[in-house]
């Protein structure tokens, strides 16, 4: 009988189950069709197409193309947000419980004018605009002092939670820092102060080293599966030098990063047939943008498992799939 | 506009968000047929059904029904085990990454020789032979000096993680505590502290003055809908008297749970139309089953929603729902 094997997530302090009898290749993964499955799929009933949301919303931001002749990117509030900055930041007791009112903010980066896009099929100059315009809402929502943290995120497909096909994702403002967060900078302090070293530096290090768990990489950034992959197929982005906050990217690195970020999701888009996926930009809670142990990353996470009660009940993950497997099926 | 809420969950000290623009009425989580969509639904393939597993597996522990005629429920090895007890459980370091062997023992529960039946429509001797199961299965395996954990939990339907109709449950026992149940223990631990109280006792006490979150009680378990329920229709059952091993429930407690267990699935099944839905017993690890601040419970979670990028990349969760509503719902 084949061994099975557990691993330790060294940024998280999770542990990864892959079982033997219940793995699959990455390209068992391959998805039926190019249909997204949205229920809504029509351009006549999209918000984000043409000029519809300048008739009736704000618009927060937009970037032009190089000949200003149209928009690449446009920001608007969610129209079902989440959070709401008419709300009040403040704490209260309710009982025994804490409770507070539903303070943030909640905004739609609609990525392209184009209704049938996505990241892996818009051209690099595109993919530049939609992260400056992740980078300019990333600094005007921390203007907001009452803001302790920014989560950029994309849904991508049904099973990922999106409800529109239009290319877009989206920015929460939190003026709370959840537990998640707290135990990850625990996890990296801790580290820090055994080796006076950022743990994410040092997995850069090593996975360089070894190359096994590399797609591809450019001179600023490495896209790779983690050693403790909780999915089949992740992916983390991360940026070569030592940067804890999102919002200090460069120039050359917005270019790199907006390189990484295509050919990462290309290979998903055409070895996986389009799999529904969310990624997440992970970067510094406010006043820990300076810390020498943090260090962001974009986490890509196809949608091909369901986790189930185990995982509900354990906070461990069951991967059918093996990192390594993963990362050459990817990378070759 | 509507005041939003975030509220605190004192256990997992993670943030939940209850937005205005997203809310949804219990009742608009019906489903609309009672299918339960899974791919084999036949009595002819099914190997829970009749005697098959008898032909080719070993039966662990079956519990026979009163008259002795046939079995009530068995117990058999998972035949794509996501652990192994036949591997061991040592740690090593992979470069600078810790990993071991995948040392654990996973069992299925057939419930019942009833392919169609589930425990909403079970008769209660027959639950309450289920609950001895899980009692007799938890304390043989925690004899395997090895295992730390023991988590028993039940996939419900398609979008719940489950491949069979036939009615299961499954029991996985790992060698390692993951972090998610040690940041558990340290939430009750500091309370226990500050309070010299457990945190679950003055939740449950809270609950039972407050009645508005209540679903259900008897003399010694009560059904409740949490303050920070992080799904909609989220429900506990947690026994009144102190106890945080599961293992050490009395047979009056055995009836009085599966009692309320049945109640509880049942006001789900009826009011909500057989939702697909996980639960999970969350039981103290080893050497922690005499703390005075941990307390054993049943956690519920229907899959009505879809985790997105959001609760990806931050563990808050936005429900739709509001606790003290869906628990009038259930209630009434």
């Amino acid at each position: 009988m084949e061994t099975g094997q557990i691993r330790l997530n060294k940024v998280t302090g999770e542990w990864v189950i892959y079982a033997p009898s219940r793995r699959k290749r990455p390209q068992d993964f391959q998805q039926p069709s190019q249909d997204y499955s949205l229920k809504d799929n029509s351009r006549e009933n999209c918000p984000f197409c043409q000029d519809k949301q300048k008739e009736t919303e704000t618009i927060l931001l937009e970037i032009k193309d190089s000949q200003q002749n149209t928009w690449q990117t446009r920001v608007v509030a969610n129209k079902f947000p989440a959070l709401n900055f008419h709300d009040n930041p403040h704490r209260n007791l309710e009982g025994i419980y804490m409770a507070m009112s539903g303070y943030g903010h909640h905004e739609v980066v609609i990525e392209s004018p184009d209704h049938q896009q996505t990241i892996a099929t818009l051209a690099l100059p595109e993919i530049e605009a939609i992260i400056e315009t992740y980078r300019q809402r990333y600094l005007k929502l921390m203007e907001d002092k009452e803001i302790m943290m920014v989560i950029i995120f994309r849904n991508h497909g049904k099973a990922a939670g999106a409800s529109l096909r239009h290319p877009h994702s989206q920015i929460i403002a939190t003026s709370i820092v959840p537990s998640h967060r707290r135990i990850q900078e625990a996890e990296a302090q801790r580290y820090f102060d055994h080796w006076a070293r950022c743990v994410y530096c040092d997995i850069l290090e090593f996975e360089m080293k070894e190359k096994i768990r590399i797609i591809v990489e450019n001179n600023l950034f490495v896209s790779f599966v983690p050693f403790a992959a909780e999915f089949p197929c992740e992916i983390w982005i991360m940026p070569k030098n030592h940067q804890a906050d999102f919002g200090s990217i460069t120039p050359q690195e917005k270019t790199a990063f907006a390189t990484i970020l295509k050919d990462s999701l290309s290979r998903l888009y055409y070895k996986l047939n389009n799999p529904d996926y969310n990624y997440v930009i992970n970067t510094a809670a406010r006043y820990k943008a300076e810390e020498p142990q943090l260090h962001w990353y974009c986490q890509i996470r196809p949608r091909l498992t369901t986790p189930a009660g185990f995982e509900l009940g354990s906070g461990i993950s069951i991967n059918p799939s093996i990192p390594e497997v993963d990362a050459a099926f990817l990378r070759d």
